[in-house]
């Protein structure tokens, strides 16, 4: 009888919570928590989430309930706890995009400032790319690091990027599963809790956000992305973190790689003081703001100055190495990225006029990346770390008819023909100057 | 591998159906069938569907999305066909009340003009009453009549009152546990949809809707039971019934019964030319308008003179008592009612001081007959059809310090007092004059 009447008040209780939601009625932070316990533990059914992760997706989240979500979600699994590090830890998160590689080099940048990394990683969603897949096209690299290994490596050598333990956040994991099945994952306040969820499960002391915004991003519109980073702020400083926020563009793919071997030499190349001068950029605005937010610099520029010192002196580079080799990634394929894996067919995409080039949609252009190989098609889809695409020109160069726009690799023709046809609609090439909007759009001060 | 790009296709599908509502746009008649028979068949899941009633609960459904939401419903089950009867068939529909034993008067008054009446009713819903439940009061009663069985009793006598068969709108009927379930009971367009999903799987020509308003309805504003009543007329309407509606006012109980037996009671004292005025007045405006719209009479004034004449020459009671005893139930439990169940408690409410009744709330009534037994408290309650509340004073009427205002009867002492103690709070006695708002509030002429 207890045990009905329990059972009878939390059902009631959860009824009430979504009928409120329903009419537009802020939430009280209990409220959000026993709905997330409840859905954890299997007292709240998938229908009851579904019908309040509606309710939430059309009348939207207040911040304060957005806070309440993030704080239960993160509440509902383990916390990395990086006690007896040298203080302060940073942390970088990107909202995804395509060519997006700037982990792999802001990470051992920050980290040879003197500043420990520890970041846990996601994987390729959709038409983006993801950190892990890319570390995991290095021979032998271990990305799944327990939390005591990633504790000891930053404690070793100040830098370890790894996944999320199983543990992290899994009501998060259940929820965000139950939205995409739902149509209930655009809302500015479902993403920025179930990001900053994760985020605010590992001990770091400061976050930078890389909230990226156009075609290729999950933002397409600049108001969008604001209110995003804006949100996601106000979680990370609710909770006492230093958090701040850029947002950089995703209308063309960043830098010239886009898969995931590619993404790693490419990234090399930044390390080494060469690669694209926009992957660069940004790379060194968001080492800059880390390092600004760990008081270890003044100001943004000379936080600059200090990343593109750890470059120039080839510290961000040894960094990186240490770190492949601490986790049992082959070194020598980054020493030579002749030996990163490399898919057999090429197709080289032509320019089918003289012109500028207008447009690099980077979405297709992310889309025609899986269509390669390069991220997951199914659902548990396999990665072709070896595929991916070589971007000739991109927006503003000029091309001549016949000459290369892009070079595509794929495990297999019939891959890479397809990805060949889905670039083709990506690129617009016009008899105009054109320049891409500025790559670091807006930037949140601290 | 057909099979699974079928399926796929399916779920794309309802994603998108889902996505389309959350938007606001309106769906076509087509996406709506797809959503509702991907649903009976298991193909949409319980949290797809849940998504998208609160995102149809919320944006709320055009007329052209309730007309095919009733009718993929409608179409998910069987089909009472009655060809071969005389024409035209009606039927009536309340949205449920408290004391609301009309069909009982109704139904046999129309059938003795001459008009075949085959109803299908419900049971109790929360504080409501059902008429099933209240025909149960009659010892021997069958409530179960099968097609074929409905179908030669209204040939044989033009009369049956009977629950729904299982196979009537199961998608409305799973559609519903959902809703009662996830907060998305209360939008017009489902609760249309629903109710006349069922009417419509029913082959009769002309249908006359009592929808109720006040304290004790679903719809406690005027202007929602307007809103509910003009959709369920077009609905009717698009499927090429003839379709009526009155709005009656439910701030106070009907007449002076609440229960089951005590209802029935009742509803022979009227079809003796007694009874409660209320009572009387609503019955022969339902019964005029299901006589008019079915061309019996030429206006409203001459189908009510039918009505009564029906009552004063005895017809009316002599056809209850004929279908009573073609559903096997005991007709001499009708002749002596003093034969009918009658529960052993008596608890009389007192006036606490002198006055004129201002208000009897019907809501809370209700409430303290299901606390007395005479509605289902639990998933699977029992009924108790002796147990009932009888009113001797109703809005308007004045009554001194001490008087009886209401007379419960229960199976226990302990149900007794509770009934007491929560009709007490349903009772405002004060010095001024009141009297209720008209019983028919407004009426939708064909």
């Amino acid at each position: 009888m207890r045990r009905d009447a329990k059972e009878s008040r939390i059902v009631m209780r959860v009824y009430d919570i979504i009928e409120r939601k329903r009419d537009g009625v802020e939430l009280g932070r209990d409220e959000i928590r026993a709905l997330v316990e409840g859905f954890t533990s299997g007292r709240v059914a998938d229908y009851e989430m579904a019908a309040w992760l509606m309710a939430a997706c059309i009348r939207g989240l207040t911040r304060g309930e957005t806070v309440a979500l993030t704080d239960a979600m993160r509440a509902s699994g383990g916390y990395v706890d990086l006690s007896g590090l040298p203080r302060p830890i940073v942390d970088k998160h990107s909202t995804g995009g395509v060519g997006d590689n700037t982990t792999l080099v802001v990470a051992p940048v920050v980290a040879a400032t003197g500043l420990p990394v520890a970041k846990m990683s996601g994987r390729a969603l959709g038409h983006t790319g993801g950190t892990l897949d890319k570390l995991e096209a290095i021979p032998g690299l271990r990305t799944d690091l327990t939390k005591e290994e990633l504790q000891r490596q930053v404690q070793a050598i100040g830098l370890a990027i790894t996944g999320q333990t199983a543990d992290l956040a899994p009501a998060d994991r259940a929820i965000y599963a139950l939205r995409d099945a739902t149509a209930t994952v655009h809302s500015i306040g479902l993403i920025a809790s179930s990001i900053m969820s994760k985020k605010l499960a590992v001990d770091a002391d400061a976050i930078v956000l890389d909230v990226k915004v156009g075609r290729g991003a999950f933002m397409q519109r600049l108001a969008d992305a604001r209110d995003l980073a804006e949100t996601m702020v106000a979680i990370g400083r609710a909770a006492g973190r230093r958090v701040g926020a850029v947002l950089s563009s995703m209308d063309q793919p960043l830098g010239r790689a886009v898969g995931n071997a590619c993404e790693v030499a490419e990234a090399l190349q930044v390390l080494e003081g060469e690669g694209p001068n926009d992957l660069r950029e940004l790379c060194l605005e968001l080492a800059a703001r880390m390092v600004l937010l760990a008081d270890g610099a003044a100001d943004v520029e000379s936080g600059k100055e200090l990343a593109a010192q750890a470059i120039e002196s080839g510290a961000a580079r040894d960094k990186l190495l240490q770190m492949v080799e601490a986790q049992g990634g082959d070194v020598g394929a980054l020493v030579d990225v002749a030996r990163l894996p490399r898919s057999r067919f090429e197709v080289t995409l032509r320019a089918p006029r003289d012109g500028i080039v207008q447009r690099v949609d980077a979405l297709v252009t992310g889309r025609a990346a899986v269509a390669a190989g390069a991220g997951r098609s199914g659902k548990d889809g396999m990665i072709d770390h070896g595929a991916g695409i070589a971007l000739c020109r991109k927006v503003g160069e000029a091309v001549a008819a016949g000459e290369p726009l892009a070079v595509i690799r794929a495990s297999d023709e019939k891959r890479a023909r397809a990805a060949h046809e889905l670039l083709a609609s990506a690129y617009c090439i016009g008899p105009e100057a054109a320049s891409p909007r500025p790559l670091v759009v807006e930037a949140f001060d601290t």
